[in-house]
């Protein structure tokens, strides 16, 4: 084969090992969609089975991290990759470390589910609890979606989406606490609905996080600690 | 200059740049462990003005995360490190992420601490908050020496120590909830204990986190997701 040629193929490997790596992402992330999904179903319905199973699939969340990082080394040692393609990477290795602190959360979730089942005393919450996970389930889709697309409008709607998410936590833990002073011994179990809710906040500000990943890559600048307003300015037009 | 010449220049330079940004690793880190002290001493003295320079001083951490990441990213494009060398970049990408998000707790630390201060009805457990403090600080700094002088073994026994931070927060949430159900008055002020726990908690993660990218980088291993025992038994000899 001539240079060119050679050339030719080897950058046209590389581009294929780099959209091949953001395939395993969004895989990884569908896992983790799927893991938060059941977390919650089993918090809803009450079937520590499910939790279990939940609790014991995590390992596979945590094997694509870290066989996605060793991708990454590889292709950082071997094809020294610069420009967009070496934020690429970066935003791969951070959105990895992200997806696999969600699955860590989801856990948290189910084994607060595995756990409730059996304490039906206290007030209600469960369809509050329901409606902010099904809000971060839809953010979480969203930003996966943004992430295979590298859509930067859509990006920009996730991270604006977590204000309502924060306003919405924020209203459940004032309830939540009013319940515990009115009825102490429905205190357990609204502990467990106030850790649900701030695992489910945290996984929306780690949403964000993504998205903030796919504005570095696209655009190739560092929005993190920067205000909503600023990145829509930079950004606009 | 001959060719030898200029790589061993390149070199030198190269193992300078890398001692430098070690270097900011930790000078970021001790920035980070003032955060926490500070935060953790106007919680115990009630003094919301301390408090408040916590949360104000947050963006110097945030600076030094951006500006530690360029320099990353800058050497990964112009310099291609691999072996030893890559994983340093990568532990350093990585650490920095961790110290970044300690910083966050730090602050949440100095919400509480700027708005507990009015509130003096209930238990107090402030000997309990400050006997996790002081371990959880101690970890750090522990973590952040293991980081300088890229200690396995130093490494290995702060992993260790956090199983027993684990166990302190465990007794301090059931207390806490004895507590509450005794005393419903007191639950606003006892949530406040229950999220700074929980904070530092999460900072005694997280320093194992940072330890676990020491490990990678000394030993070429990546041990996340491995138990204490195998990650011992690994390194044993």
């Amino acid at each position: 084969m001539e240079t060119t040629q050679i050339t030719q193929h080897y950058s046209q490997q590389f581009n294929a090992d780099l959209d091949q790596i953001r395939g395993q992402v969004v895989q990884m992330g569908e896992l983790v969609a799927t893991q938060l999904q059941r977390a919650l179903d089993a918090l809803q319905s009450g079937t520590p089975d499910q939790a279990q199973e939940v609790i014991a699939q995590d390992y596979q969340v945590n094997a694509y991290d870290v066989d996605i990082d060793e991708q990454c080394t590889r292709i950082l040692a071997l094809r020294h990759p610069t420009a967009s393609d070496l934020r690429l990477v970066l935003a791969v290795i951070k959105t990895t470390a992200d997806l696999e602190r969600i699955g860590d959360e989801a856990k948290r979730i189910a084994r607060m589910a595995a756990r409730t089942t059996s304490q039906h005393s206290g007030p209600n919450l469960n369809n509050r609890i329901e409606h902010l996970g099904r809000q971060v389930a839809t953010m979480l889709q969203r930003a996966l979606q943004a992430f295979m697309h590298l859509d930067i409008e859509q990006a920009i709607a996730v991270a604006r989406e977590d204000e309502r998410i924060d306003r919405e936590y924020e209203g459940l833990m004032r309830e939540s606490m009013t319940y515990m002073m009115e009825d102490p011994r429905a205190i357990p179990k609204l502990m467990d609905i106030i850790w649900s809710a701030r695992s489910l906040e945290r996984i929306g500000d780690r949403c964000c996080n993504i998205c903030e990943y796919i504005l570095y890559f696209v655009k190739g600048k560092d929005v993190r600690h920067t205000s909503l307003e600023k990145i829509q300015q930079t950004f606009a037009g």
